[in-house]
């Protein structure tokens, strides 16, 4: 696979992937490997710091609890390494433009006159479902998904959950803390309680679990399972399927709990 | 970065990614390394079959106007060389489980006996507008976004256009057929024509081709930029970052026709 141009003074803003560090892609991992600065949030997998060990490591994500890194501080910093011409890695999980605010650090880089280039990630949107057994469509159960963000949507006035609850499968990033939210949400505006639902949490990775029912029943079963973060919320009857695919694969051991009736 | 365990036996449904052959994954690759068989899709490109030189290539991809392979076929051949103890690689373009058929490769597989494991690949849906400049969601502009492909789009009643129509990020992928048809079901469900719009021809290649405009104008401004296909369209306010950040980056030279208003 031919090596990409690098160039330093230049912030390459790459997707990390949904956690599983062989999951990154391979231009991301060429351009990691050059790397003199890397930028990182919590989710990155540490096996991908270990490809750039030269290069500065700098932590820029949010600890539950803790005081985190203002975006204004990670665009600062971004722009005086790259000011320096270094090659700067702004590493993201999932992909950078999917609630990365990759739209943002563009724009702050481009304000400053700093060139940069984003390469594109496997989103968790998409890859979690999958692990699990669920394609997000199916010639049968979905012809549409749509995407949102658990982390924010209790505070968010701008989300069109009557429009949300009418796309055959609705996938929730970060839906673990929100979850009674978003399921009460979808229930007010008219989804079944019976509607397949599941919670992935540690998607791709060896440690990942689901826990598989309803739109009724999803909230006391990840309760009683007592799941951890990051997790991602999957609706709708492409769900189902993660009772057949989801067994079937050689690395899908996956412990489900519960079953759409 | 380890190698995965590759078993004799099994197919790997790998998603090849969104059109630069290095937007696939390390894994996919690493798992296309160890390919005795190769079974891909017309959008694969064909270095990546290069990186699988001495496996056997089966080309089952539709061509515009041939007779295609059908999908029963696909599973036959995928099962009878899975049951003679190789190596099968299934590559499929973009992501496995976003409108490529992994879910019913699965299910066949499955009903045969036959095992199987789904890497996943970066998707154009996400993918492609990003190299355009364009990020699905941003704080300031999308919350949500949804997707659908044009391919079977006049064909389908099962699409809620009207929920469709008020996500704020909505992304048609293969589109370019079906633009008219897309862009009037829209319309009619009460978007306004003043909704910015892009359609992106081979994405994340050299001869990638951006026509931005609106709902109201991009038809006509794609057809007298004489764009091929696959492309993708993407409607919501995140558009018009694309003449801002899909300017600015090194690798991003995309030729911009007709602007929002």
């Amino acid at each position: 696979m031919p090596e990409p141009i690098v160039r330093p003074g230049t912030v390459y803003l790459v997707g990390a992937g949904p956690g599983d560090p062989g999951l990154i892609t391979v231009k991301g991992l060429q351009v990691l490997h050059r790397a003199q600065v890397v930028v990182y949030d919590r989710l990155v997998h540490p096996a991908l710091l270990k490809e750039a060990p030269a290069a500065e490591h700098i932590f820029v994500g949010k600890q539950p609890g803790d005081p985190h890194v203002r975006q204004g501080e990670i665009n600062a910093l971004m722009i005086a390494r790259a000011r320096a011409r270094l090659v700067v890695v702004r590493l993201k999980g999932g992909d950078p433009f999917v609630f990365g605010r990759g739209g943002e650090e563009c724009e702050a880089l481009l304000a400053a006159g700093v060139p940069f280039e984003v390469i594109p990630g496997v989103t968790a949107a998409t890859a979690v479902p999958a692990a699990a057994g669920i394609p997000v469509t199916h010639r049968r159960h979905a012809s549409a998904f749509a995407v949102i963000t658990g982390h924010e949507c209790p505070g968010r006035t701008d989300l069109d959950w009557e429009a949300l609850a009418r796309i055959p499968t609705l996938v929730v990033l970060m839906g673990l803390r929100t979850l009674p939210v978003v399921v009460g949400r979808l229930l007010e505006e008219g989804a079944s309680p019976a509607t397949p639902a599941a919670v992935v949490a540690s998607g791709t990775l060896a440690e990942q679990r689901t826990v598989v029912g309803t739109l009724g029943t999803i909230a006391a079963l990840v309760r009683q399972a007592g799941i951890g973060s990051p997790a991602t919320l999957i609706v709708g009857d492409v769900v189902r399927l993660a009772e057949r695919i989801g067994r079937a694969g050689p690395a899908q051991e996956v412990e489900t709990v519960g079953a759409p009736t």
